[in-house]
């Protein structure tokens, strides 16, 4: 049955008030897919939907609900039920969710947990986000130094119910420091006898607490790797971070990134059912500062109003020039900002990427005169067309490295290198280009400059 | 010892005639980390180097070495020592390398390698780009449907050495038919004698060999698993696409789409490393259609010429309004472009996301026209004023509607949306926005329009 048969039939089954069969024809999905059907149908419905669940599939299906749902439920759920579902949920989601919660119910929770949950929820609730801490998981498998194979299976085993895989556990002293890694295809094949010790990674890759979000899934995709261990200032074993949660990051830093160089700020939930209101927060200010930034390329133009009076053709060439210095511009930004986003490029290489672009723009540059020149000559006559070919060779090299270093210059001052966005690295190359146009206009056709 | 330490001490060791030395001191190292030493060394010392490694750790050092070095690297190779080497490596990398050998070099190692390996590697090799045939590897675990926990322990053990993980493995009939997964956690806990249908989900996500890879991404991200089984037309399995691919896929999707955003031809090798000419290509293209384009802003600005030379300080306002078009069609383009590869919005969604559009725009414009009227009134007085406020307006909204729609006009058209790049965007809200103003200019100020 496919999704749309699958929902009018429950759309049926629901007027007729007959929740069971809704479930009975979920019962086989995927906990994701559940979210998804409950998602689409009216908070109230869903909510009736989903309490009607066990609670270790509820737990599931509600660890896939977006954030504003998750919330919402949350808050209408009588408390005795909201504090078993929170005791199902995996350890991090379940604090991403608390700590979204408005401080009263944190406490109401904290309080009606087991005293051991209640303080795995804080401390990782207590981490800054987008940091290791806040993604991590606490759910690991930690395994004694001093087991044999027997009885680190063993320990699997008891482990496994509760634990976000146990493909991949941690070995540990008697302080808890991490000192290995071992994989469960190792240990089923090994002497039941044998110290684990023997069978370990001794030299485990570990990530720290405090590590940003970006970096550790930058090494999990690096390696290759199912998991990484999160140790603390002592080293001591206090988390995993899964491919899964890799995954999630590498998404949303790419959404980011992407919205940042739009000239959008950063909307984490999605463009179709955020509120309108937040719609237009997210974007006004970056219109309104660049609309300002725009008065850089108006100065220009009343500096040079003598000229353009004397010569109102040159206006005709005005977007192709200033466009061009601008998509020049946002070329090489958009390489860079990815570039440094993917550690392909660092700022120790500014200078030899400063010295490839010179090079390309001038390539670029070139051609682009090349190709406006015959323009220039047909509208305005040879005076015309050496203006333009000039202007268009400049503004070309000028918009590539300025596209290219606005990227590094930020990193530098530890800003997101993807606020280099296209729109601002255009309305800056517009203002370059208008006083070069004109300019070199002036020198070339012999009019007076004056202030307007 | 940091890396620095380690690459001088490696230098100073190959000074004077010791590699081993350099090899003793990456012994300890991942495979990763090594492929990234071979490739600050000159191509002849790290081939040098990487030919002393044993041929498992050769296979797997390759692996990660970048698609250039590779070939450069498997081309020097003497025959004998490449075919060794192919044979070590992963299915599904090997497959890509080979994929890029020139012909000849591809038939003789056809002919020097086991038939089934060669077999293995040219279906591999046929599948289209970006598929999930392409980045699938064939070495999975299946498990056949009569086999008891026991049986399937032991094919697992066996089973091993080849496979890329084991922790998922799949079951099929007695025509290698799919019939379902089995994770490795539920075998190992199980009672020996148990026939593992029992144990098997037996409606497993599968994708088909056809199947977009970023489609595949998207399943292996929603439903946060390990690895998704690949079958042919007949349901039969023929691989797996396991969970660091699906990283990778999503990585240089996010840079495919930031690439095209900024008007970049996808480049999928690095912007540091890639050859001048390569990276003028991926540029000139884009830059030259843009010029093009921006000669329909030219165009307006000729047939209003009359008007601008009656008033040239309407020039002033010209950057900050068709910018401000550019900037609004950005950032509706940036929205949708990720939206859509996201799957957050659908083409079924257009009309929804007209109606919210526009209200945002509403908003976004009349606060524009607010912000550019104070200047109107101070630089040109009330009729100027009126001129730019309601032009304000009027392109704001012009521009995100049009920077919303074209993702899915490209969309419905098969073309990536995000060749709906921020600079196409721009001029396209250029030409309007040159229209749209001198048009208000004209009827407002009474001045005619004659064409040029």
């Amino acid at each position: 049955m496919n999704y749309e048969d699958l929902q009018a039939a429950a759309e049926r089954d629901f007027e007729n008030h007959d929740p069971s069969e809704v479930l009975a024809s979920l019962a086989d999905e995927h906990p994701a897919d559940i979210a998804h059907h409950l998602d689409e149908w009216s908070s109230e419905a869903g909510l009736a939907l989903l309490k009607r669940l066990d609670v270790a599939r509820q737990a599931k299906v509600f660890g896939y609900l977006d954030d504003e749902r998750q919330l919402e439920w949350a808050e209408q759920l009588p408390s005795e039920a909201l504090v078993e579902l929170v005791s199902e949920m995996n350890a991090d989601e379940r604090a991403d969710l608390v700590a979204e919660f408005p401080e009263t119910l944190q406490q109401l929770l904290y309080g009606k947990l087991e005293r051991e949950e209640a303080e795995d929820i804080q401390r990782l609730v207590a981490y800054e986000e987008e940091t290791a801490g806040a993604i991590m998981t606490s759910d690991v498998v930690s395994l004694h130094d001093r087991m044999t194979v027997q009885e680190a299976l063993d320990s699997l085993r008891d482990q496994a119910p509760d634990s976000e895989t146990i493909y991949r556990a941690y070995v540990v002293d008697d302080h808890d420091h991490l000192v290995g890694a071992i994989r469960l295809q190792n240990l089923i094949f090994a002497r039941r006898d044998r110290p684990i010790t023997e069978l370990m990674e001794s030299n485990a890759l570990a990530v720290h607490v405090t590590d940003d979000q970006e970096e550790v899934a930058k090494q999990i995709a690096k390696y290759d790797i199912l998991a990484v261990p999160v140790v603390d200032d002592d080293d001591r074993l206090v988390g995993m971070i899964t491919h899964d949660d890799a995954l999630d990051v590498v998404q949303d830093e790419a959404t980011e990134d992407i919205h940042s160089f739009g000239a959008v700020s950063d909307l984490p939930i999605s463009v179709r059912d955020a509120p309108l209101t937040t719609m237009y927060r997210k974007r006004i200010g970056w219109l309104i500062l660049l609309v300002f930034g725009a008065l850089f390329s108006s100065g220009g133009i009343a500096y040079f109003e003598d000229t353009i009076s004397a010569y109102v053709a040159l206006v005709f060439f005005l977007p192709m020039l200033i466009g061009s210095a601008g998509n020049a511009g946002s070329q090489a930004a958009t390489l860079m900002v990815r570039a440094l986003a993917l550690g392909d490029v660092q700022i120790k290489d500014w200078g030899i990427m400063i010295g490839r672009e010179l090079l390309v723009a001038l390539a670029l540059g070139v051609t682009m005169a090349l190709a406006v020149s015959s323009i220039g000559i047909f509208r305005g006559g040879p005076d015309v067309a050496i203006v333009v070919a000039a202007t268009m060779l400049i503004v070309v090299i000028f918009g590539s490295l300025l596209g290219m270093s606005l990227p590094f210059v930020l990193q530098q001052l530890k800003v997101d290198p993807a606020t280099a966005s296209a729109p601002l690295v255009a309305t800056m190359a517009d203002a370059g280009g208008v006083i070069i146009y004109f300019g070199i206009a002036t020198m070339v056709l012999g009019l007076p400059a004056s202030p307007a």
